[in-house]
Formats: structure tokens, C-alpha cells, sequence
């Protein structure tokens, strides 16, 4: 089977192109969420520790198998950690023969920074000009990145308790073409923003926006609240906004939606790609996209990475090593030992 | 993050030898079925298809994480492939940072094997010299070699639909101090065992013995039976059995149990090794482990596996490969697109 380190995956993004790597899998999402319908889903599984979380992503339609380990330790960073790990592995579904492993760090905070772009695509207004970024921790510049190749965006307004989070924001995206406001609070942030993105680490329940401070037909993208407990937004502004979601049953277990009756959402996001739910329907109304980061993102990533290394333009990337016996009798396992 | 391939693996098991890595594995079993409490259990989750089922089984404690992917495709070997291939992977469940990825296909025969022993150790009678094996597929031979390490076997009968698996079961067993029986039928086959293993692969319930064929005091580890619908034994033998099982609440979806009450169930094999209950009580007495495979048992091979590995003896029989970023500032993941 294939692997693809770190390593390997950071030069197939290089050779292929951050732009273009990146809109090949807003596409990949946007074609696989508009065949819903074709995947067996179900609610992560996670196991909950006092430290973090540990989660099992499996996502599978009748061609290919994904799933996704993924951990949310928020404490990890205070010893020189990263939160958020992810590792990956796509199968024939066929015949159960798996295909490719894959770090799925860098590709889990593109996939979620291409889902918000898709959201965007139908909730946001399309002449978004001003972005605010409220925590600007690992997500944070993917999600810039990714929206400004979908919107006419020219600043980025962004704040985050810690100073050096905010520095290093700056600093990567210094070259881009946007005007980038550092701001002292969350209100200033997002004051007069079109789009909003919230990316917090905090595992509790929090307020962070009031709807006071709101322009009239901003885009709400509340990607941070993504476990049991761990919210974003209160229970004023989600009553205000025209809530799309992923997959509700897995949103009301980790998403806004924790603090919030079903009755309460608007659609899924797969009604708003197949046209069946129309996404934003005039320029005042606030709109809201809780995304806690749903599998089949991660089978949309995965199948892209492997059609790339596939490829002869790439086939060079990745490790191929004998993770499956390769038996003459597949029966005779057992020569494997005695052999 | 270290890497086990197969040929790795084969390496391991030879350094150690099998006997020993098989006594180890066993043993690391006990230890973990009587530390019971303090695992997160959970049955498996499983994709199913008309043509096979894919799984992932997690298992964890405050420790380690561990998780399987494994499927079973049962046509697959017409195609030349084995039915059930096993990969798994066990993170540092304090910062979710994983550890080793590992070939688990031949890992999941032997620690399958191992929970064989285990049962037989505190079910079959401890003179049991006649075993039966029903079913000469992948995992028949590795059900040999383990239990004859707990118990003084002299005698194998067995039988397999496929002549051509009972040739390759008599010819990996044929250099063992062991009188072979090739038999015509099951019936045949467990006339007079002391113990039967039925390891068959049809996906449907199935009631492959008779109580009258029986002896008394036999014990019979039914290990086949370990998906919705595919059972081995049929209610008569069922109702004259003191069952065991690893973990109820899989074993009613996927076990022999299937077909039964969850009252008909004697107890889970913790509580045996534990000593909260005892196991054969007589010699007469029919017993019966309907042993579904679960998660813990891949947890405890794991870890076996990765302390090896971490030993000087060892650690040069895996790769290590860059599957995690390694970041000077943790937050700062964007770096890797941008540096």
C-alpha cells in the first residue's frame, strides 16, 4: 500500500500548487457532498478523555472505504504540541484491500478550510470584501487562504488572546495581497465584517459574538465548536441566523447546535450544493455554517491525494511498503511463520 | 512514527520465536482481560456490504489508544486475496500523538489465537488431548499452535469442505509431534474431542454440530460466528452450554448470541480471569466461548508489539516515518505550506 508522510505530502502540494491543490479539493467536496445520498454516515466515534478527545472518521460509499484518526488534545500546544493530528487511510471497498495511508494533519486543515469555502459559496454574499478571523491558531490562515480564492475579499480583521498567535498569523499572510487589521478585541474584529470566522480552541461553552455588534448580512463560519460541551456562539445569535449544518445527527452532539432545538436548522449543506434548499436568499439575513468537520471530507481529500499519486507526475511521492501479506494461497497464512 | 510491515513483523516473530511471541501475547491478554474496568469499550463499528463488512474496533485506557481496521470478504480468496486483512494503529492517549502503525493481518490471527488459549485455559477440561478443528482456513493452524501451548494435545482431527485447505493445514502441522486426523465430515471430525474450534467462513447462520456427536466435557471455542447473521451452532447445542463471551453487547450482534437470550449467557471471560466467577465447574459440563474477536485483544498485541520494537534488541525491524508534522511553534501548521 501507499504511504505519504508529511514530507511527501508538502512537495505534492508544492509541485501541484498551493491555489490549485487547494481548488481541487473545494471541488472534490462540492462533487461528493452533492451525491449524498451515495454514503453509508455515522457520528464520529470518539473516546473522551480529561485531556482531549480521540476520534474514529469513517466515511464509505460502494467504491472506497475512509476513515480518519483524529485526536483534539487543546493542552498539547503548552508543551510545543499540535492540537489537532490526524492520520488517514482509504480501502476498496470491494475487497477490503487498503490502498493508501496518509498523514491527514496538513490535509484535515485543508479540507476544513474547503468546506468553509463551499459554505460560503451558497451562505455568504458574493461580493464579501472584509474577513474577520477570530483565533488565528493552526486553522487560521488555511481558512484565508481557502476563502479568498472563492471571494473578492481585501482585509482580514483578526484578534486572538495570545499575541504570538496573532504575530504569526500576520507574518504568513504578509505577503498576501490584503489589508490585515490586528485588532484588541473580538467586537473590533468584527465590526463591519462581511464574513465572519470563528476558530476558537476553548473546550467549554462560550459567547463570543454579541448580535449587536453584527453588520446586517454577515456569514457566520463557526468552525471551532466541534466537540460535546465545546461551543462558539450563544443562543441570541444562533435565534437570529439561518443555520446550515453538515450532518445533524453528528452537529447536535458537537456543533452550536448542542444549544439549540433541531427545529432550529435550516438545512444540511448537501441540500444547499444539490439545489433542493436554496443558501442565502437576500443580502440582510444572517447566515450561519456550524461546521464541526464531517468524514466525508476526509474521503473527498483522500480520494484526490490518491488519484494524484496515482498519476506518473507524482507517483514519486510516496512510500509503497508491504502492509498486506502477499499469500500465493490466501489461505495459507500460516506459511507466513513456518515459511 | 514507527512503521511495522509485514516482512517486519516476520522478522519479529523470528528474533523472538514463535512460541515465545505466542506465550507473550497470551499472557498480555490475561493481564488486560483482568484489568477489565479500565478500558472504554465499545462494540465495533462496521460498515457492511452485500460483498463483505469493514471495521474499525478502538479500545483504550488512560494510557494508550488503540484501533483496528479489518475486513472480512469472504470471496475474496476465489480472487487470490485473503478475507480478512488487519491494520492497527496505538497513540499516547495524553497528547492523541500516535505512536505505531502496524500490519495487523497475521497480528490478529495470533492474538485471535491467543484469546483461544485464554478461554480454554479457564473452560476446557485441563487433560483435553483430542482437539477438533472445523474449518481449515487462514486462521486454523495458528488456533493449533496456541493451544497446544496450554494444553497436553496429542491428537488433531479436522475438517474443511476445500480439500485443498485440509492439505495445507496437514502440511504446515506436519512437522508438529501431533497424530493428524483428515476427517470426511464434521461429524466425524469431533467424535470424541475433548475440545473443538469452529473457525468457519460462511456468511449465514449455520448449525454445524449435532449435541448428540458430542462427548461430555467437551469445550468448544465458536470463533466463526462474528458478524450480524453468521452464526455456527444452532440452538439445541446453545441451550445445553455454559457460555462465555468477550463483551456482551458485540456478542449480541455479532456472536453466537445472536440466536439466544442475553440470560442464557453465563458470564464474560473478565470475570474468569478476574476470578469474580469460576469457569469449568466439572468434568461433564458442555462449555462454550463464543468468541467474537474484540478490541481489547488487539489493544493488548499492540502494545506487545510496540515495546518490542522499542527494545534494543528490536527497534531496528521498523521504519520511522514523518507522519506528524514537527513543528517549532505548534500553532504555527501553515508554515509548512508557506516556508
Amino acid at each position: 500500500m501507499k504511504i505519504l508522510t508529511v514530507d511527501g505530502l508538502q512537495q505534492l502540494i508544492s509541485r501541484v500548487g498551493i491555489d490549485a491543490f487547494f481548488d481541487l479539493t473545494r471541488d472534490r467536496l462540492e462533487q461528493d457532498f452533492g451525491r449524498w445520498h451515495h454514503f453509508q454516515k455515522s457520528p464520529r466515534h470518539a473516546v473522551h478523555y480529561p485531556y482531549g478527545v480521540i476520534e474514529l472518521m469513517p466515511c464509505a460509499d460502494d467504491e472506497f472505504y475512509a476513515f480518519k484518526y483524529v485526536n483534539g488534545h487543546p493542552y498539547n500546544t503548552q508543551q510545543g504540541r499540535l492540537c489537532v493530528i490526524g492520520l488517514g487511510l482509504l480501502a476498496d471497498a470491494k475487497s477490503g484491500y487498503p490502498l493508501l495511508f496518509s498523514e491527514m494533519t496538513l490535509l484535515t486543515a485543508i479540507r476544513t478550510a474547503a468546506v468553509a469555502a463551499l459554505g460560503a459559496k451558497y451562505l455568504a454574499r458574493a461580493d464579501c470584501q472584509h474577513l474577520a478571523v477570530i483565533g488565528n491558531g493552526a486553522q487560521s490562515e488555511f481558512q484565508v487562504t481557502m476563502l479568498r480564492r472563492q471571494l473578492p475579499l481585501t482585509t482580514v480583521s483578526f484578534f486572538d488572546p495570545d499575541g504570538r498567535a496573532m504575530e504569526k498569523f500576520a507574518n504568513n499572510l504578509g505577503s498576501a495581497d490584503l489589508s490585515l487589521k490586528a485588532c484588541d478585541s473580538i467586537q473590533d474584529a468584527v465590526s463591519g465584517a462581511d464574513l465572519i470566522v470563528t476558530a476558537t480552541a476553548a473546550k467549554q461553552a462560550n459567547d463570543l459574538i454579541e448580535p449587536k455588534w453584527l453588520a446586517p448580512g454577515v456569514h457566520i463560519h463557526a468552525m471551532g465548536g466541534d466537540c460535546p460541551g465545546k461551543t462558539e456562539l450563544g443562543q441570541r445569535l444562533l435565534g437570529q441566523s439561518k443555520i446550515v449544518v453538515e450532518y445533524l445527527p453528528q452537529s447536535l452532539l458537537e456543533g452550536e447546535m448542542q444549544n439549540m432545538a433541531p427545529d432550529n436548522l435550516y438545512g444540511e449543506l448537501w441540500q444547499l450544493v444539490d439545489g433542493s434548499l436554496p443558501g442565502r436568499e437576500n443580502d440582510t439575513e444572517i447566515t450561519l455554517f456550524d461546521s464541526v468537520g464531517f468524514a466525508l471530507e476526509d474521503y473527498s481529500i483522500l480520494r484526490l491525494v490518491l488519484e494524484l499519486l496515482e498519476s506518473v507526475d507524482y507517483g514519486d511521492l510516496c512510500l509503497t511498503q508491504p502492509m498486506v501479506p502477499p499469500l500465493a494461497d490466501p489461505k495459507n497464512l500460516y506459511g507466513l511463520l513456518s515459511g
